[in-house]
């Protein structure tokens, strides 16, 4: 199936969009209301950039919601399960935001910039909603907003040297999740070691969306001498090394999931401080989790039916599968799935129907290479 | 620019996605992180059908946010500032909602389906999270939910003859926002006297999207008489009538607005109850709104450029516009716009830039035609 996306002024475009347009994007999806890059016509050699190369990917789709003001560090805290007591300046966090119940909603990276002004760096669902609301009637005195914040990605083993190329070389000591607001070619933006891959890499967040062409063709300069070409975050490279896709994985309803199911408890804090969820996420801590996240790897090779499906043993349903994409590094159709946390250890006879023919799964640790 | 769009398990497919599938959809849309057809191949026989006949569209993206419980009347009414208190079940309300600090963030269709139970229609945006964040940090005993809830319109002038065929003579007597529970085949719906375009018509609000399909090829073979076809939400249409297009027209931060501004002004209820935005909106009210939606007629049909684009008066720019398009029944190329208000009756001088030439823009009055 191949279908085209209207254009349309309902959608934003990022920051990166002219310049995608002119270098080739062929596919897009929509993420957080903005078009983000889906692939540029050739997902294989994309896929191999990101994996022995280095790649540069229109993320601006990411949005932040930048909550600022006397009180931002306390809304930010009753946002999470995750204590940020030890939580510098300069410092990134992978923080779950939970809803009242427990489920989460999002999995943002955290950016504290000051004492009083933090970015999430949003997954694909309105957050700024749930933070003005939470906000505002606590009677908190923050502002929620959406600054003009526009990352570009650099990932894959060679981003630390086209990174490196650009800023200097301190960028090879910068940890993990650590970032510095600072200028390239006098562009402000914040650079950042991180992005949705494990293949290493950085992200500009760029801070004058007028500028976005100009940065993208800075970074496609300094990268040439590594064959620097564009992307887009990629399925399988997520799939093989176990990242979570919310949307994909988890969505509000569709697919609730606890922090403790999809994997995500260690970073649970019920006793540190007051936060959303707290009493709900006791109360799964202390049954422990129904359903818990597994790898899976499927036989003969299905086609991609687009949307998750339902997993089963013998015909009954256990859980069901996110996601799943042929690895040519695993050799393979690898998948994340949610399974009854007494099947998650040893199940066997796992099956999945795709355009009414069974395939049968088979657990798998994650990651899967 | 033509794109394709990825279809992927991190955006939900409609119950109608396999039927509009199987009968021809070429282009979609996201929109409340759903697939939205776009068109089916020909925009303006679908155009022409919505104007002259009937046409039938996928509205499933147009998801409900539950709200129930002992609670519920009293959450619903602080979302919105209009006055529900007359609101009779069975009765749809066009509501607008706004943040704390007055501006809109969705203007849904509100159904009241029971004291203690109301669907909001919502565009596009996250308002299940904004709804359920306002209800649990209030205490209040409500709980809201996405039901499983799959609209599907009929619209056109011949709307009404073949949703007569299916369910009787009795919805030519059906006031507009009216509905009510009802089968159709056995399949569990809600039929109301609604929809996104000013040519009339019903929504079959599915209650099982098991039965998505079904629901398709029941009302496709009813309205063969009168020659219905697959359509979608039309944008030109919206246009010569003046609909407001939440995301086009209005975003949270990068295009806000106020009720006033939009022309809804007439919907606030400043001192019947207590709601969201209230103190925010009496400041508002008493100053005048700052902006005001006008139409505009764009000389020289420009290129649709797919955002919206400043409005500028001898270079300085006075408000944007939103949307832009060609009218055939209008004869030229029309458009909604926020304009300061002290040059809403009678601006002259305007201009739009698109692909770096000027075109002229006159104020014309809505709706077009």
């Amino acid at each position: 199936m191949a279908f085209a996306i209207g254009i349309g002024p309902n959608i934003r475009k990022s920051a990166y969009f002219d310049a995608t347009v002119r270098d080739g994007v062929r596919s897009f999806s929509v993420y957080n209301h903005m078009y983000i890059p889906a692939h540029f016509g050739d997902p294989e050699a994309e896929y191999d950039r990101l994996i022995n190369g280095v790649a540069m990917w229109d993320v601006a789709a990411q949005r932040q919601v930048q909550i600022a003001g006397p009180d931002a560090g306390k809304l930010v805290q009753y946002l999470t399960p995750r204590d940020l007591s030890k939580t510098q300046i300069g410092q990134g966090r992978y923080v779950p935001i939970c809803d009242h119940d427990g489920w989460l909603i999002n999995d943002p990276v955290l950016l504290k910039l000051a004492e009083d002004r933090y970015w999430l760096s949003v997954a694909d669902c309105d957050i700024h909603l749930w933070a003005a609301a939470i906000g505002r009637e606590k009677g908190w005195d923050v502002e929620v907003s959406e600054p003009d914040v526009s990352p570009l990605a650099i990932q894959g083993p060679k981003a630390v040297e086209v990174t490196a190329a650009l800023f200097g070389d301190w960028v090879r000591d910068m940890k993990y999740f650590g970032f510095k607001e600072c200028t390239l070619e006098g562009i402000p933006l914040v650079l950042a070691r991180s992005g949705w891959s494990k293949q290493g890499g950085y992200e500009l967040y760029l801070m004058d969306r007028s500028q976005g062409t100009t940065l993208w063709d800075i970074v496609k300069t300094a990268g040439q001498p590594w064959d620097i070409g564009p992307g887009a975050p990629n399925d399988i490279e997520r799939l093989e090394s176990g990242l979570v896709s919310y949307g994909a994985d988890i969505r509000w309803q569709d697919h609730r999931a606890t922090p403790y199911e999809i994997g995500l408890g260690a970073l649970v804090s019920l006793d540190s401080h007051d936060f959303i969820g707290r009493d709900a996420l006791r109360a799964h801590a202390s049954k422990g989790p129904a359903r818990q996240r597994v790898g899976l790897v499927i036989a003969d090779n299905p086609p991609l039916p687009g949307h998750p499906l339902p997993l089963l043993q013998n015909g009954v349903e256990v859980g069901h599968v996110a996601e799943f994409a042929y690895s040519k590094r695993f050799g393979g159709t690898i998948g994340h799935a949610l399974i009854r946390s007494d099947l998650a250890e040893a199940a066997e006879g796992l099956e999945i129907i795709v355009e009414d023919k069974t395939y049968t799964a088979t657990l798998h640790a994650i990651p899967f290479v």
